[in-house]
């Protein structure tokens, strides 16, 4: 069986910003009793990752990471339209993927104490992001 | 309910092919009225991704990150039995991966409007690659 | 339909381990004809690949690349509280992911000849790692 949610969010321009709860509501009110739940955005210049939610500084230094991996602006670029961040929010896009899937049982998430799900943005500028929520089992 | 398809795809060398197309005709004539579209790619040396579908400058730079991220014929490497591009494809894999998914509903894959579906030949040489579709739901 | 199933691995520390077989079991014991097997990590510092299962030199140079792409100790980072480790661990899961997920049929994962399912500790220190498999068909 499938249930399927369309969600959407606002970022606040590039960085990351936990949907943990809101996934976790669909589950919560699911007629489902296992299954996944796959999150996908629809959208090429942001992405989906799954990592620490206890100390922040784990992604201000994932963005550290992920600016030196694909730089801003970098002279090798050809894509270069929509400015500096255009080309590298794509680069960035590609490592963190743009849709991930966690276990649910029960109502709830089974995620790690220490996971928490994040949306990144990979532009400068705030966007309006949407994500389909699929819940198979 | 599970369908399941085999395709093939000869590949031409290094560089991304979009397969959308392929993908989306399995969920146009598929019985399932919404689920997710698992593709698997069943070779260590090739990737699938998502990426953008307007403007190939962006696969252009992304090739040229993956060899800045993965360079052919890196002294460092001790896996070189095929060639220089041999364990530079393996590296390429883990950082596209072997499999994506896309949401579906009515007969439609849930992309956005820029986002295609792309098989990633990480070797330098043309291959046979064999790719599975899982349509859940 | 779903199965789920828990595992756990103690691993010896930085370095991958092949979980094949593991996964393989629980697929030949499932009820479900056809379907995806899910493969999740409950933690942020290791992390799931499909890589090569012939030369083991494959991953003795992934190993160098991720050492390359998310250096230990490396100036950069605030997050440091667990030691050296620590942050290029958080790095390097996010390079190698925390599922991944590999169609069946008929008893059998529908992996290629050379792929190998493969748990990639990051931490220099072995830790007893938990799996959540999620059978979808």
């Amino acid at each position: 069986m499938t249930e399927q949610h369309q969600l959407s969010f606002t970022t606040r321009g590039r960085g990351s910003a936990e949907i943990t709860d809101e996934i976790a509501a669909l589950v919560r009110h699911s007629a489902l009793k296992a299954g996944i739940a796959h999150v996908f955005v629809r959208h090429t210049s942001c992405g989906l990752a799954i990592t620490e939610n206890a100390d922040p500084t784990v992604r201000r230094d994932l963005e550290t990471l992920l600016q030196r991996w694909a730089p801003d602006g970098d002279p090798a670029y050809h894509h270069k339209l929509e400015g500096d961040d255009d080309m590298a929010a794509h680069a960035r896009s590609l490592l963190t993927g743009t849709s991930l899937s966690v276990p649910f049982a029960d109502g709830r998430l089974l995620l790690g104490t220490w996971q928490g799900i994040y949306l990144f943005e990979h532009r400068t500028q705030g966007q309006r992001r949407e994500i389909v929520v699929t819940l198979l089992g």
